[in-house]
């Protein structure tokens, strides 16, 4: 920093590619901090040092700075400054800001160099010493790719290109370049395995009316790959010559970007000489977010076998609870990767699993290890958060399970989690409607106690693909894009106390069509998720008729649909766990 | 147009304060169109014209634009172009665009400027030619201004200023320019005649640590006003004069200002020498919209007295009905004002009173003309729509109340608009939460029959100040401006039904706070407004026993606060239209 002239550097999580989940290559936030979580910056001055993170990572990063002379600002708080304020409060007029543009979306950047140059404060946006410094930093992945069939997409690669490029038309743009990933992988059909849980292949794109590329390294082209490529009418290239082929677009050309989903150094080189078109949400994610017919088959089939999954684990928990058998956080993991693995199309899990005893649950992205592995308890609350990549589909469900004795508080909390849940699965809204609008719903019984969550209630969910995705979230901030039939989004509200136990409620929504009046579309979700919710941990009196009526329906669906799967003795398992509760 | 060179004109609502209601002089809009709503813009091209209105106003612009050869545009319909949109649409590139800066907010030229310019079209901000179009243009009002004593503002001043100095070098500026009518008011414990309904006085003012000037018309300035503000340190000078003061303030000077809330005039000639620093919110509205105890303590008596004239109306109607007398909406118009006006420190209506009878009550901001005047019959409803400005505080409430027979439908539809109501009115939320966050509460059970109203649900309102005031608001748009303790803000979810009838039902919410937590502050509504809710209108098997039990302890606290204040007769009156309802 000295030699560069820089005061202060930031390292955010992300990637070239503006990946919320990366490969190990561009981990340098955890490699400078140790702090593992998937959300975080690190900013670092001369004689001082920050971490920037949320709620969920509020305890584990605690943890993990320790003795790392980094200090912890909690991030959704009022009195945390931002790192940029921070930065500004801690550096002189005239000091520089160093940051690498290539690991920032370009939307990031310029609003990072507006607000320091506001601050008279200078930024450089390629101060990138971390391949001198990193001993070994992994190499740029170079896994195999290959092709989704139709069978599971329900779309040509061709098909979506020529929606894409539809899209293009209506911004007045010539052309457009991809640097997300998912929305890459949807497009070609095409998967891989360059990022953990997320089957994805790291690559560029660019589709113009003229040509369609993909930049990938030839290593992960197999034959079956190159052949369906060549059959689209898909021209690939080398990864690494992305940045040439920007260059070499013709002065004037209208680009279409989405510039919280390409980085700033592509965006850089692009405004040079192109006329960039922006948009906030990129027609490939709009695309991909509206899930078609032979996807949702394919979701409603995953869900079957995720609930069937769901259920055999939680047979096994109460069984070895019931026989004083010793059962860990691990041993449950376990037990959840044979569950899904022994399942048809399975790929792989979509996420970590989260498993989660007493005060365990209320650290939300906790990952139980060798140290902190907990055994099941006959008393409190057991949180299991999991999910698989199926072929057909990719899951999330967390549920919160009663393992003994549990006290009045839990049973509230529990109620007042499973009150919202159930009253955003129940709305009805208009067309337009957006997540902000929504998330109160999910968050009133626990606001009249004085209580909250501070993560997002839901977010998209690919098919085969990221188990987050955008354009659409309910969250309690704002975000224009409009929930639309066909997306799949969670509903998961929770509720942690430190030291305690935590609580979460997750299914999956799919946005359906409700009715057409004179006041226009109305829609409403559909909840795919089938497992039991545990109703052992509910305080009756707390439910209105109406959400009595829904859960029981809610159930009633669960063992219609899975019974059929389940042997005898696990249907009447499911049975009694289903059971239509009465309202008091 | 053609002389000008230009081949589109905009002309807006608004006018050089960026009022939402302006004095005549400005009113080109309704001079040019003839269309009298508060809100829309009209387009006009070389071969066409179009006026852009929402919901509210979709049945009276119909009306009034019949034989203009001006077309309707209805904002807030998925298929209704923006006017921008529509202009872009109709022009050839390199056409030219023309506003008038002076009556545009800084934001909105900005955000058409950039518009046009992407679709390759140009604008010209000084296209004015209205002065010589317009036989006998109002002239600038020179209405006398008036000090508003501190036992209604609770604070000098002085004291103000104080604050809003403290507040400018929070955000690093030397000095800020005000031009909200009502923010200026505020500020200078002045009132004034300028704007109907409106207690403002026209003015501009800057406030820096130098000096504080208020540019009005000498005219305006009594004796009272002169002493008043010279006493608190306050220079004045002419209403002219503030375009030269804004030229000669010093380069680089750092000048707050909002742009929504100053005009794209002074903002061009201030962005020409000083460093402007933007707010989306100015100090001045925010300070403005936070009460403090005196303020609180007006607002309470004015609802007193609002409480009192509204039970005397009511009483009167029903009499007049049930006597078989004729009573029409004018007639009813006229006893508000009567009994409005016999109430102490009486100023003014703070809007034109809706007085809409049957399908009249779906016209959202009807007003009765002897034309129109409808003889109220034996059966339907009434929708009821006034508000007045004491001294002590600023009104606004709707009632709609049975004028006889109703279906069975209309008393499904008010119960629903009744629990949108009461949802909001009881809904507790942490710190930090906006409008949108809580305008779906006002409106799920409306969503759930496909039915919606397209007005918000919420606006805020001053202290005998605009009846409608910013910067929070209860909406399906989004607004940055969190609800804070001390604000005043309307709930007004209402139904209507074109051609047959209107429900809405409006209180006034002060928002207080409920609890501090270990999840943070809470903040809850208390509702201000005194007045039953017409328990004959209800359709009691659709209300939670939660919400039944807020109506009953509403309607208690309506009869104990009114009653000391009626006579005997009226009580008896009262005690029968707020007993409490039996859940069912």
């Amino acid at each position: 920093m000295q030699s560069a002239g820089i005061q202060a550097c930031i390292i955010p999580t992300t990637d070239p590619h503006i990946g919320e989940y990366t490969p190990d290559r561009w981990k340098t936030r955890e490699w400078i901090s140790g702090f593992t979580g998937s959300a975080g910056t690190v900013v670092i001055t001369m004689d001082k040092a920050g971490l920037w993170t949320d709620s969920r990572y509020f305890l584990q990063a605690e943890e993990q700075l320790k003795g790392s002379g980094i200090d912890l600002f909690k991030t959704g708080l009022t009195e945390t400054p931002s790192f940029s304020e921070w930065i500004a409060s801690e550096l002189r007029a005239e000091d520089c800001v160093g940051i690498e543009g290539e690991v920032f979306a370009a939307s990031e950047s310029k609003t990072l160099i507006e607000f320091f140059t506001g601050k008279d404060l200078k930024v450089r946006t390629d101060f990138a010493p971390y391949d001198s410094l990193w001993e070994n930093r992994p190499p740029i992945p170079v896994n195999r790719a290959f092709v989704l069939p139709e069978r599971f997409t329900g779309k040509s690669c061709h098909e979506k290109i020529e929606e894409v490029l539809t899209e293009i038309k209506k911004h007045q743009a010539d052309m457009t370049i991809l640097a997300a990933l998912d929305a890459i992988a949807w497009l070609f059909n095409i998967r891989g395995n360059d990022v953990e849980y997320n089957p994805v292949c790291l690559s560029y794109a660019v589709v113009s009316e003229k040509e369609t590329v993909l930049f990938i390294s030839s290593e992960k082209l197999t034959q079956e790959v190159s052949e369906y490529l060549q059959l689209q009418g898909v021209v690939t290239a080398d990864y690494g010559k992305i940045t040439d082929y920007i260059q070499k677009i013709p002065a004037g050309t209208k680009v279409l970007t989405a510039p919280s989903k390409i980085n700033y150094k592509l965006y850089s080189i692009l405004s040079e000489k192109c006329e960039i078109k922006e948009t906030t949400v990129h027609p490939a994610d709009s695309l991909k977010s509206i899930k078609n017919e032979t996807e949702i088959a394919g979701i409603r089939n995953a869900m079957l076998k995720d609930g069937v999954a769901m259920v055999k684990l939680l047979i096994d928990l109460e069984k070895a609870i019931e026989n004083g058998e010793t059962i860990t956080e691990l041993d449950i993991e376990k037990k959840i990767l044979k569950y899904h693995s022994d399942r048809e199309f399975y790929f792989g899990e979509s996420f970590h699993p989260i498993v989660g005893y007493g005060a365990h649950g209320a650290i939300v992205h906790y990952e139980a290890t060798p140290e902190s592995n907990a055994t099941i308890q006959r008393n409190g609350v057991l949180l299991i958060d999991t999910g698989a990549q199926y072929f057909d589909g990719t899951t999330d469900i967390t549920r919160t399970i009663s393992t003994g004795e549990v006290s009045e508080t839990i049973k509230r909390d529990y109620t007042h989690v499973l009150k919202g849940h159930i009253q955003l699965a129940s709305a009805v809204f208009p067309a337009g409607t957006v997540g902000m609008q929504l998330d109160a719903l999910a968050r009133l019984a626990l606001w009249k106690s004085g209580q909250n969550f501070l993560h997002g209630t839901g977010h998209g969910v690919g098919c085969f693909l990221n188990v987050h995705e955008g354009p659409q979230s309910i969250r309690m901030n704002h975000n224009p894009a409009a929930l639309a039939p066909g997306m799949i989004t969670s509903n998961e509200p929770g509720l942690y106390l430190a030291g305690e136990y935590g609580i979460r409620i997750e299914n999956l929504l799919l946005t359906v069509k409700a009715k057409t009046t004179d006041f226009g579309d109305f829609y409403a979700f559909e909840t795919l998720t089938l497992c039991p919710i545990d109703i052992r941990l509910i305080d009756r009196s707390l439910l209105s008729p109406e959400e009595t009526d829904w859960l029981n329906a809610y159930h009633q669906k669960v063992y219609d649909q899975l019974a059929p799967l389940l042997s005898k003795e696990e249907a009447g398992w499911l049975e009694k766990r289903t059971r239509a509760i009465i309202s008091t």
